[in-house]
């Protein structure tokens, strides 16, 4: 039933997930927007969208989905625009990276019976660049795609019926769903993605400081290196609005690693270092 | 020249080389000893090496070049034992991650006229699991081979020659060599091998204590997570030797990154964040 389909910028995801609407069998029509013009143009040769819009706003009307793929504070920004012009008619969703300031607006300001419906999600896939032209419709393949939709808010049937066509699409493209409680996503991706990104960053900064003035001695590193490092190429422009909206849960998780770290230092020729090797092992087995 | 070589612990590392050695040319004989009889039986299975040696030391004296890959203290050992049992005649040789203590015996023990050659050398090359079941001819291919020699010792005409040729294979298993000072190499292993492993296992220990007990959440994390996560596996009995003789250097190291974490932690909502990514996009982009 869902045949109209915007993705509001074109980035490394929505280009991805243009294509892999159109990879799973898509046949309707996905209109794109991007704030730079470049972007959807890439998006447009690689045949993620049929065409560029000439405005967000006019092209989320003209759709029955809209799939922000912008920033959060972007995405915070869009949904009080479209909470104004779109009804009940519509269901926008997101895939942003973090839930509970994105999840509190679509109570506040969509899901009711009168208004469009709004669907909070986070594909846990991504590169560490960015850029329409990285877009691959493998992307979300194997992926989990985590939900924090309000189970208890009153939709228009029809509204309600995009809510359910899209997390169909979703499983069409290859990803695995998960509905999660929006203030415990925001802790377990603190956790599982968020922790590890500032890890790589902190490790990739201090590297450079210690070694980068040397860049024969980088290459005496091997794989373990160039894996704990990847993420250390990932852009501030999308970490930025993840710390800001996130900052408590990854301050703790922060903080736990430090002293993590702190309690290996102090124990590097005692038994707690088996310990701590027998822990990380456990991890990797389950 | 080299036509007959002894390897000492048949791991993941010692049958790497002897298949390197073979899929580079090396037409001469290879005796292979382990400590635990599987290791060695798996090597000649799999043609790392032509047979079982009864003992290591006959092995190593019906030998010219004598590799040792075995865990430090192992290595260390066996340096004592051989030096009584070999003559200028010889070289050993060896594979191990620290090199400031298996230098200082190589002074003490070997290289004078009368001596077996040691030349320390550290192959940057290794997986997170462990055992000759997964050794791989093509291990060292692209990897750094460090070596640690002294360039003022003297040796038999006939050591500096195998020393020379020993060189030439590790070339030819497609390694690129660079020689450093022993000491500057234990401190920069302790930034981008030491470091590394431990800030993995640090992280894979936390999460296996926060998220372990909910294994559908470890999906959750994509990518980024397994490879921040890999070296998890390592196993204790190998890097108990490293953290044993390069204490200091990944004190220092470790002690680093805790400030750089709490740096970026109490830095979430300021602008100092975007300096921590820029400084470590320049580490990945160099």
């Amino acid at each position: 039933m869902i045949e109209r389909i915007a993705i509001l910028g074109t980035g490394l995801l929505g280009t991805s997930a243009g294509l892999a609407l159109r990879a799973a069998g898509f046949r309707g029509s996905i209109v794109g927007w991007n704030r730079g013009a470049d972007g959807a143009q890439v998006a447009l040769t690689m045949g993620a969208i049929d065409r560029i819009a000439t405005g967000p706003l006019q092209a989320a009307r003209e759709s029955q989905v809209v799939v922000l793929a912008v920033p959060i504070y972007a995405t915070l920004d869009f949904m009080e625009k479209l909470a104004g012009v779109l009804g009940s008619d519509h269901l926008v969703t997101d895939l942003g990276s973090t839930k509970r300031q994105i999840s509190e607006a679509a109570g506040r300001l969509f899901n009711t019976p009168e208004r469009a419906a709004f669907l909070p999600g986070h594909p846990m896939a991504g590169k560490e660049r960015s850029g329409a032209a990285l877009a691959d419709a493998e992307l979300f393949r194997g992926a989990v795609w985590l939900f924090t939709d309000d189970a208890d808010c009153q939709r228009s049937a029809h509204s309600a019926e995009l809510v359910k066509g899209w997390r169909e699409w979703v499983v069409a493209m290859g990803s695995k769903t998960i509905d999660l409680d929006p203030v415990r996503h925001d802790e377990l991706v603190a956790w599982v993605s968020h922790l590890p990104q500032f890890v790589a960053t902190a490790l990739s900064a201090l590297l450079q400081d210690e070694v980068g003035d040397a860049p024969e001695l980088k290459d005496v590193g091997g794989r373990g290196l160039r894996e704990m490092t990847r993420l250390g190429a990932s852009p501030y422009s999308m970490w930025r609005d993840i710390a800001y909206t996130n900052t408590e849960a990854i301050e703790a998780a922060l903080h736990a690693l430090e002293q993590r770290l702190a309690h290996l230092r102090e124990n590097l020729r005692t038994p707690e270092l088996r310990d701590e090797f027998e822990e990380a092992n456990r991890f990797r087995r389950e």
